[in-house]
């Protein structure tokens, strides 16, 4: 990027300066000239692309006749928040969706992955999933990983120009290299309604969260998800229906129905009750927690390998959500080889109105 | 009201003349000078008072305790639109919540009320529910209207000074006169719980939409509903689920589960159930429609004793909702003593969002 470009975008505040312990690097906060939100520029100058979002498609057989004209690969659609991971003088950093280091993710890379692969392909950028039980940003995770997170990587850049590499090429590098990688299903055309009705119902029935479509030679993306992963969303973030969009339950809902509508359900009476299950026993939690408490909330618990990480995620904690998380007392705390992080966001709108209620004041709506 | 406030109130857009057949009458579209929303001033002068909108408490215990210090009456909520009735020049007329004539409910006063009780008592008014699966308005209807509409009164406005008669006097006089009442459940103090709880229980499971209160002596006036009815509510306008504010569905989601906590459920699979079912059973009907006539709608019909004020209720309906109305064809059309009116109200998000998902597009959220 030329000298002006970069200098115009930190004069508008569509990119800002930013450090990283001895990482100095640039964000681009918002698009600007052609270059992506989210997109980093390293010391030396090389680019990270910011990762573009993906458009979903909501009926499968229509969807794809309309997105794909030829063939098209289908991998799973992992539950957890997007990454892109480069080495820098010899260091490998973690960058989140908006052009930030994560500090938990860069902590926790040497377990989740083998960086063998940055000796030979010094300037690669993979573009990885990471999700599990224990990260600090979602309440989800997939059902293959079952304590701690994992990293999957779905996406590989290795020259210069950023784009992605084909599928196969992108697999053979991982396979080599003994990367983890989000399971692919294989190349497809739109005629293959029927086999990717079966992949998507056995996904459904896994607790998937479902496929995302990459067009061969560069060809669009596009991603479709699983009925039942509406449900787990629901379910656990019923206990936020106030303080979340409405339109994250409405949505939600409404791609439930179509994927039923579309794929059929093997179980409606089972999947009536799943729906239903998912709202009232967040919202009960949501009530008992205000009456015993006082307030209602959402724990996350982590783990980092060093005590300086964590300290990096608290302060981004409290400068971006500030009064609504509460640190546990005594905080990172040491087990085992790790330390262990455990807050909580505070859910306000919850709180205040079923603190109103409780107390049994009236409303007027 | 002394003539200043009248023409200050039209001359600022606070009040408005409006006419039905040969009555001129003032209706204020706002609050003013302390005359309420709703208020209606006949040609005679009298002033029809803005019937007052009614706190809502969602924890009996709590609100009941909070909100009533003496005793106060507990009479059924009945699931309908609200009504004032008065007489003028002989001519009985019913005016809606927001002081407009309802060529609809004035219409079929004939059937659903004995106008003996204006013979003697010419400057009463009488508040009531209109509910019942015929109606223009609502899409639910209480248990005990099977057809058509009837009609509930449940408070009666005696002298000049516009105060509800109390609970008894309006039971004498309504007994007196044969008027259909809303079922009262007697007089009760905070600390009849059990009592309120059982009746609530009870109507829960008649489908009853809940109960309002009336403090004595002019006392304060809460409502508390039902469970069910919140469910009942979320299954006939789950097929509006991106029309309606979201508000509606979180709002009733979160009484659901308050009742639920502080009342039980029987059996709370069935409830589960229940809930999702409310909401797959709409969704799944709107996404069949779309697929088959390209649109997604609520359709209502209602039968009137005089051809001219279906007339007078579309051309209503065509000045408040244009486009969103279809009037079915050839109606209003004669059965037996009536004019049938149908008409269907578009759903115009739920039906332009599912006529792009169905036909394959890609949605970036």
């Amino acid at each position: 990027m030329d000298r002006n470009t970069l200098d115009e975008a930190l004069a508008r505040g569509k990119a800002e300066r930013r450090r990283f312990e001895s990482l100095e690097y640039v964000r681009f906060s918002d698009g600007f000239a052609g270059i992506a939100r989210g997109t980093v520029q390293l010391p030396d100058g090389r680019l990270l692309p910011g990762y573009p979002s993906i458009g979903r498609i909501q009926s499968l057989a229509r969807g794809l006749r309309r997105q794909y004209a030829g063939p098209f690969w289908a991998e799973e659609k992992i539950d957890g928040f997007n990454v892109r991971l480069v080495q820098h003088d010899g260091a490998l950093y973690a960058f989140s969706r908006g052009g930030f280091v994560c500090p938990f993710s860069t902590d926790r890379l040497p377990d989740l992955l083998d960086p063998t692969v940055f000796e030979s392909e010094p300037a690669l950028i993979l573009c990885a999933e990471i999700a599990g039980p224990e990260n600090p940003y979602l309440e989800g995770s997939p059902p293959q990983v079952r304590e701690d997170v994992a990293l999957f990587v779905f996406d590989i850049i290795r020259g210069a120009d950023g784009a992605f590499l084909e599928p196969p090429a992108k697999s053979a590098l991982a396979a080599r290299y003994g990367l983890p990688m989000a399971r692919s299903f294989g190349r497809f055309t739109a005629d293959d309604q029927q086999a990717l009705g079966s992949i998507l119902r056995q996904l459904d029935a896994e607790g998937s969260e479902g496929l995302v479509f990459k067009g061969e030679g560069g060809g669009g993306r596009t991603k479709y998800v699983t009925g039942r992963s509406n449900i787990a969303d629901i379910s656990l973030c019923s206990e936020q229906l106030l303080d979340l969009p409405p339109e994250y339950f409405t949505n939600r809902l409404l791609r439930l129905a179509l994927f039923t509508d579309e794929l059929g359900s093997a179980d409606a009476p089972a999947l009536e009750r799943e729906l239903g299950r998912a709202f009232l026993q967040g919202l009960e939690r949501a009530v008992a927690r205000s009456r015993e408490v006082g307030r209602v909330g959402h724990r996350f618990r982590c783990r980092f390998r060093q005590r300086r990480n964590a300290e990096h995620f608290i302060a981004h904690l409290e400068a971006t959500a500030g009064r609504r998380v509460h640190i546990a007392e005594g905080s990172p705390h040491r087990e085992g080889d790790y330390w262990i992080l455990e807050f909580e966001r505070i859910l306000q709108r919850m709180t205040g109105t079923l603190a109103n209620v409780l107390a049994g004041q009236a409303q007027f709506d």
